[in-house]
């Protein structure tokens, strides 16, 4: 009966979790200002696990602060990163390349995610010891890199996200979670290859789920609006990562 | 409210579900008598989805039973199929290989297993438009061509289960999981590929996913007794890999 009681309660619980506010956060790197996107079940109170979502290259788009909002009624603070500043946004693929190279093979790259994981942590709503960190295309290499540099993040899924190896010496715990298209024409077997060897050199704790079918920006439902030959929403696909991700989450952040 | 009271039904009806019942089921294959093992949750009545289950090399093992055992804590039907004959089962890896030898790429190998099948049909506690196989090892790969042959069957998962592409032509719905230790020794990546350029041919809807520091028979907690090089236990694959099936099954035999 006790069991019964306690499972009403959180029945209870689960219906009050409806309410899913949302804000824009200004935040700095250095000189640059940026425009973050909070979301957060308010019927619960105070630090909770919390992830920070890393947009595709097109930037901080309405289908990543969609993504921020289920995360955030799955329980957790989800805090969506602006990598280029001022909310910068595009659709023109020779621009999003531009925007993105900035980033590729620098310290920058890490660097500007962290900037958006301490706007997080300034919120007051998530637990600094239980952030993941999720990341689409460029955001999912955003992912890797960030874990690499020792931020405080316990687990990173990289959703159609260039595989990035280990630097050499890399020690952290944060386990990964890639998940790929098995037809992407972005992503090479030989990226592939290396981000295994070097994982398994620094003892990473790794998974790699290839989906068949599918190829590029499978997560995004406007994918097929960028017209990027190679690229397209897969909504099969879709939804079994976004499973996986609950399941590891459950595993990481609890 | 209505909601709750229906979600009151639920918690009452997963209080209910302690009482899993098991069987053994005696079969024939031919002039071959087989010695099955069925369990299910007397709670529910009548036919429901269902999980046919097929052994690593040693037989049908007390494993195996556990794990039928917590497929029908699921709420699925569970039936372990006994692939030798009266139950056999052994410890000893050379007996092993001459026993699960019988059956690679011969028609033996989806015959023997649709006898498995058909008695769990027999039982009347199977739907049968929703039944999946799983199998382990020898029985992964066997899973899969269960499913090649034709079989009724919706979903297919392959635990550290060699990769067997499917033959040309081949025309099915079923959908494929396979999971597999990245550091497997006994699957080689030319099997993976093999497995991936036939299954894209056919058309199949298929995943896989592999674990790092995860060597061949991780499901299985005896696995070290066995004192077979390249074969351990792993929990932590294990665990996620029996999360990522319950997944999968909610998709297929929904």
């Amino acid at each position: 009966m006790k069991k019964i009681l306690l499972s009403l309660a959180a029945l209870f619980s689960l219906t009050m979790h409806a309410e899913i506010k949302t804000k824009t956060v200004d935040y700095k790197h250095g000189d640059v200002s940026l425009q973050g996107y909070l979301a957060y079940d308010d019927s619960v109170k105070g630090a909770r696990p919390a992830v920070l979502l890393i947009p595709e290259w097109w930037g901080l788009t309405d289908n990543l602060k969609n993504k921020a909002r289920e995360v955030a009624t799955m329980g957790y603070t989800a805090f969506a990163v602006d990598m280029y500043g001022n909310g910068k946004i595009t659709t023109d693929a020779k621009e999003a390349a531009q925007l993105a190279g900035q980033f590729y093979g620098k310290p920058l790259m890490a660097e500007r995610a962290k900037a958006g994981l301490d706007a997080l942590l300034a919120s007051g709503l998530a637990d600094s010891k239980k952030i993941a960190v999720i990341g689409f295309c460029f955001g999912g290499a955003t992912a890797q890199v960030l874990a690499y540099s020792g931020a405080p993040v316990v687990g990173v899924v990289s959703f159609h996200g260039t595989p990035i190896p280990a630097p050499a010496g890399t020690h952290i715990t944060a386990k990964f979670l890639l998940q790929q298209g098995a037809i992407d024409p972005f992503i090479k077997p030989e990226e592939v290859s290396a981000f295994e060897d070097a994982a398994n050199k620094a003892g990473l704790d790794w998974q790699f789920i290839f989906y068949s079918g599918t190829v590029h920006s499978f997560t995004n439902p406007e994918a097929d609006s960028y017209h990027l030959p190679g690229a397209s929403y897969n909504a099969s696909s879709h939804h079994r990562s976004w499973a996986l991700m609950g399941t590891f989450f459950k595993e990481v952040l609890k």
